[in-house]
């Protein structure tokens, strides 16, 4: 499908489910809406699956991996080597959001979005969840000149748009959203820069850990990146191609993937929200149909997720990235739902209401 | 047991395990402690089982019963009757408490600690499941004199212990506090003013939602409770006898067999933190023992929970009581666990730590 395809096919949150929705809430035996936010949650489902009977039973994870050409400015606490190195450990079940998608019961699929090393599925420990998708063997340094080209932007998002329309073709109900990628905080926290205008000093965090040489760096390459590049915020390839990178652009396609085809997109944190920013760009409406998993501990997270106007689900001081925070999340929704689903009115349960 | 041999049984936390947990923790193969407080989340459970490989899969939840003499004074938005309404509910799985617990993989029990209703476990629907512990058929109205005698107290206290510890001794390896009592957001509040010395225009809220009109009967039940009865805030008890409530004791007694046993309890919100701060008078290392589920919307829940010194898990806007907060709280405790016995160390993966 082409890009000004997917955006035209992308429609407005069906609100009348909602207030369907709101109104079968309003009879559970429980006073007001008393159990909060995860009210809103099964709400918004039903709106986004145009259902009363939502479901996340299903669910998957896309960790999308890439490298980033400015690893090279010093802005990591880790080789760029560790790209393929995390993206073997997922294959081999290991990691954080391995772990974490076996306990809520998501599917994890590892896309090579345009790492360094190549690797081939058919010789790799697990490599039948890997999907190789390259837009290029890693970005250029963003902060001498564009990360890639406008074409590799809207590959990258075309590839994540495919990859999430085929999930939601097998069955999946909810996709989460993950990120591999030495250096990628720095291409997200840019993003982050260029569609919220919130200045770099405020925005870039210290990402895996950097020190206090390499949040300096980190900042000078952010600032350097937006300089030389000036990427349109109202053009998000623009902002992708210049200062982004391919797992962002696989993510903002798996968000216009969820609006597209009336599914929930689970966001994890930072460089997801960027991902989503560029989604929201390129069709404000898509923002509607994510979700936030959870509030990160960088910095810049949290104005990233007002300029979306999402709240997000957990904040537990968590900055791995990987999809987890945003997989955790996952349990909390299908929570949401049960409550929704399996909860009696105060009819059926035959107690008096509030007089 | 005495209750006096339960509270010389109580040892502080194990900190040599909690140290050797966070050993495992820092060879994650993630950036250090990168997953923020669902690390603190496993370590703290590693203290409290004592060991590397903790468990936190049987779960089970106590949702404590009992009628409130002060809901005379027009102090909730439901008449009394609903609380053995409600019980009803939980025994056929109706309520939100069912609908969380069967997500999460809790079992349910409920407990008679003191309603008025007499209720004959082999008559009713899902009655195998209720557990008859009447202290007394409700309290007395503790805006015109005691809510229960010291003896009562030290019984419900004594019965909440004696249950959970059954439940413990069965294999249960977590505990959840849950409550069901119109009209006890009032001796919670007037608990929670005597034992942190917060004002009841900050301490008392809308509870199940009550009017303005109600919200000011509240606070003046609050104040009168405390003026006419003189709780005494270094004693336990005499809290308990003078504002609280039996489902309260009950909760108290949950947490004082938690730490009395080595077996992590999940407090609710505001009744279940009420019942805590009870507990952590009669032992102040058994609040070592407790995670807080949830923050609760009840305007003093978070001071309550400063004053415990513990940290909620979640934070959703929630404020239905009957354990849900804890019980959906459980399921992010046991990602916490999969992560930390699941994760690959830097070295099992291959990666390359930090330079």
């Amino acid at each position: 499908m082409k890009l000004e395809d997917i955006l035209k096919g992308i429609k407005p949150l069906d609100n009348t489910w909602i207030q369907k929705a709101r109104e079968r809430t309003a009879q559970l035996v429980m006073p007001t809406r008393a159990l909060g936010r995860l009210h809103d949650v099964s709400e918004r489902l039903c709106g986004i699956q145009k259902t009363l009977s939502p479901s996340v039973k299903r669910k998957a994870v896309l960790v999308m991996a890439g490298d980033h050409g400015v690893a090279s400015e010093g802005v990591s606490a880790y080789p760029q080597e560790v790209t393929g190195a995390m993206v073997q450990t997922f294959l081999k079940g290991g990691a954080g959001i391995n772990a974490i998608s076996r306990h809520v019961g998501a599917d994890v699929w590892v896309v090579d979005m345009g790492i360094i090393p190549e690797m081939n599925p058919d010789r790799i420990e697990g490599g039948d969840r890997l999907l190789v998708r390259k837009t290029a063997r890693g970005t250029a340094n963003l902060a001498k000149g564009p990360a890639m080209t406008r074409q590799e932007a809207e590959t990258s998002v075309l590839t994540g748009f495919q990859l999430a329309a085929g999930l939601f073709d097998e069955g999946v109900e909810i996709l989460g959203t993950g990120d591999m990628g030495i250096a990628n905080t720095t291409p997200s926290a840019a993003i982050g820069c260029v569609v919220t205008g919130i200045p770099p000093e405020e925005m870039v965090g210290r990402g895996t850990g950097v020190d206090d040489e390499g949040l300096r760096l980190k900042q000078g390459a952010v600032i350097k990146g937006i300089q030389i590049n000036q990427p349109d915020p109202d053009d998000g390839l623009d902002v992708l191609a210049k200062v982004g990178g391919f797992e962002i652009g696989g993510i903002a396609g798996c968000v216009l993937a969820g609006a597209f085809y009336g599914r929930p997109v689970v966001i994890d944190g930072f460089i997801s929200t960027a991902g989503a920013l560029i989604a929201g760009i390129l069709s404000p409406l898509a923002t509607d149909y994510i979700f936030a998993g959870h509030c990160s501990e960088e910095p810049g997270h949290k104005a990233m997720l007002k300029h979306l106007g999402i709240t997000p689900i957990l904040d537990l001081g968590m900055r791995l990235g990987e999809g987890t925070g945003g997989a955790l999340a996952m349990s909390i929704m299908e929570g949401a739902v049960c409550v929704f689903k399996e909860v009696l009115t105060f009819e059926e349960a035959g107690v008096a209401d509030k007089a």
